[in-house]
């Protein structure tokens, strides 16, 4: 078959050709390059140029045989994918142990090379999808968190993060949460009998800014996050309900508070992709309790 | 009286003038200023430019009626201190809700101003005492915490974080450290089964360097920590463990892991300021489980 004049498609049959002796259509083979070109087409916001969202491990000439969406890259979700036959993991948080996914100061570390070594031997790729993702309007973990937890029809119509409801006691709101994104190890801040009528989520880490301002929005009951640091925004929930404000602060965990995201990160990417298996591969909770180990 | 030559004299009588119409002597009387300089004096190293360690609200020249020592100066920690006639506050971590307690973004925050009213209506000091408090030799924090769980007789000689123990399984491991501290948070990443010989700490927060090589080290099954971000020392916590190591993480809640640590302060400042009534007041635990609310 003679080259065409089209470089894409040019570049479309140079991939198939490195990975199969036999023609195949040229429609079925896609590189990670071409699927992250995808994402960049259609996030809806223009690409940064400084963020974390790139391709960490692998090369982009990769041909893609499936993709996996997930919220972490552990290497149990890198294992887990490999063997469902994907080779193109799309990961929201690092996977080389820091936002930027710096390995300089990693070089001689068993884990990391036994890592690195893994996805290298699976031709695989991992590219970092945190900024855009987020960025996006809405925010594309937003949405899925709000679908997970059955909060559609709670949530603002501006705003994804901001949810009422019905007055609800804390502590059944935090068994309510616990139990619909069925977390082992979350922890809250506050009096359990507060009626809950309006909350807002930061998924993910926040730090201190936003999340003192956040939390003291007189509209708002509590405040609900992944991660935060105990010695920053958590000392100031102490504080704020100690001066006698009415308030909480729920910390669900990392993984667990954006993890549905990336669930619906697998349903948006096949509205454009249609050439791949793609499939969402669940990051576990990485705790248990002392009173309830988890093998 | 006539005022005596000796400035230091003056200095106190001074302070005894301000805060009562009768004379009272002279050797009863210590200024904030005074109980730091006692501190930088029997502390054991050097004082360090770059530090943390300073007075953070009130007045260096306020007369001591009563020092309290905690791990974290939260406003239920400030009402109680105060509510027990002590008026010098030496906290281990933040009052202000970031490591160098900077205000600037929290002037016009509601519950910034309660605090920071109370404390000047109390006439209160906060003394922030961590970097020097970790950097005696040993770490102040660390005698506490081998105290406090009867761990002395486990310690390595020349390092109080290096700890041996007849081999426990991590299970029942954690709820031994649970039961001793009064957790109610704790969590834990690891083999319930995994049998715990090594275990080293860092007490309080740890970042992923120095976690990773402290995890990595081939003599340690478990190390333990107050607080760590979950995307970079537990994420590789997970993969050293999914990688074929036996490895353990116990995450304890930051104010829990270092708290003993400053009960221990309050018998150490005994020592040398007879002068006035010391007392450790604890922080609380800021949480409770979904499963298990704290009123």
């Amino acid at each position: 078959m003679p080259a065409s004049p089209d470089s894409r498609r040019r570049f479309l049959l140079r991939g198939a050709a490195l990975a199969s002796t036999t023609i195949v259509p040229a429609q079925t083979v896609l590189t990670a390059a071409q699927v992250i070109g995808r994402i960049k087409q259609n996030v809806g916001i223009p690409w940064r140029e400084q963020t974390v969202d790139r391709i960490i491990a692998g090369d982009p000439e990769t041909k893609v045989i499936g993709i996996a969406t997930t919220m972490m890259a552990t290497l149990d979700v890198v294992q887990r994918a490999a063997a469902a036959g994907k080779n193109l993991l799309i990961t929201h948080e690092p996977t080389f142990y820091s936002h930027p996914d710096t390995v300089d100061q990693l070089g001689n570390d068993a884990t990391y090379q036994f890592k690195r070594d893994f996805l290298r031997r699976n031709n695989m790729v991992c590219f970092h999808f945190h900024d855009h993702w987020h960025a996006r309007r809405p925010d594309g973990i937003a949405v899925g968190m709000a679908r997970e937890l059955g909060w559609e029809n709670n949530a603002d119509a501006e705003n994804p993060h901001l949810f009422s409801f019905p007055a609800t006691p804390l502590a059944r709101f935090a068994q309510e949460i616990e139990a619909r994104l069925k977390i082992r190890t979350m922890r809250v801040v506050g009096d359990p009998a507060l009626p809950v009528r309006r909350a807002i989520a930061s998924w993910g880490n926040v730090s201190q800014f936003p999340g003192i301002p956040l939390l003291a929005r007189p509209d708002i009951d509590a405040l609900i996050v992944g991660e935060t640091r105990e010695w920053e925004l958590v000392e100031y929930a102490q504080d704020m309900i100690a001066s006698g404000r009415k308030k909480a602060l729920l910390v669900l965990g990392h993984v667990v508070s954006e993890q549905p995201g990336m669930k619906y990160c697998a349903e948006w990417l096949k509205g454009f992709i249609p050439e791949v298996p793609i499939e969402f591969v669940p990051a576990a909770e990485p705790f248990w309790r002392p009173g309830s180990p988890v093998a």
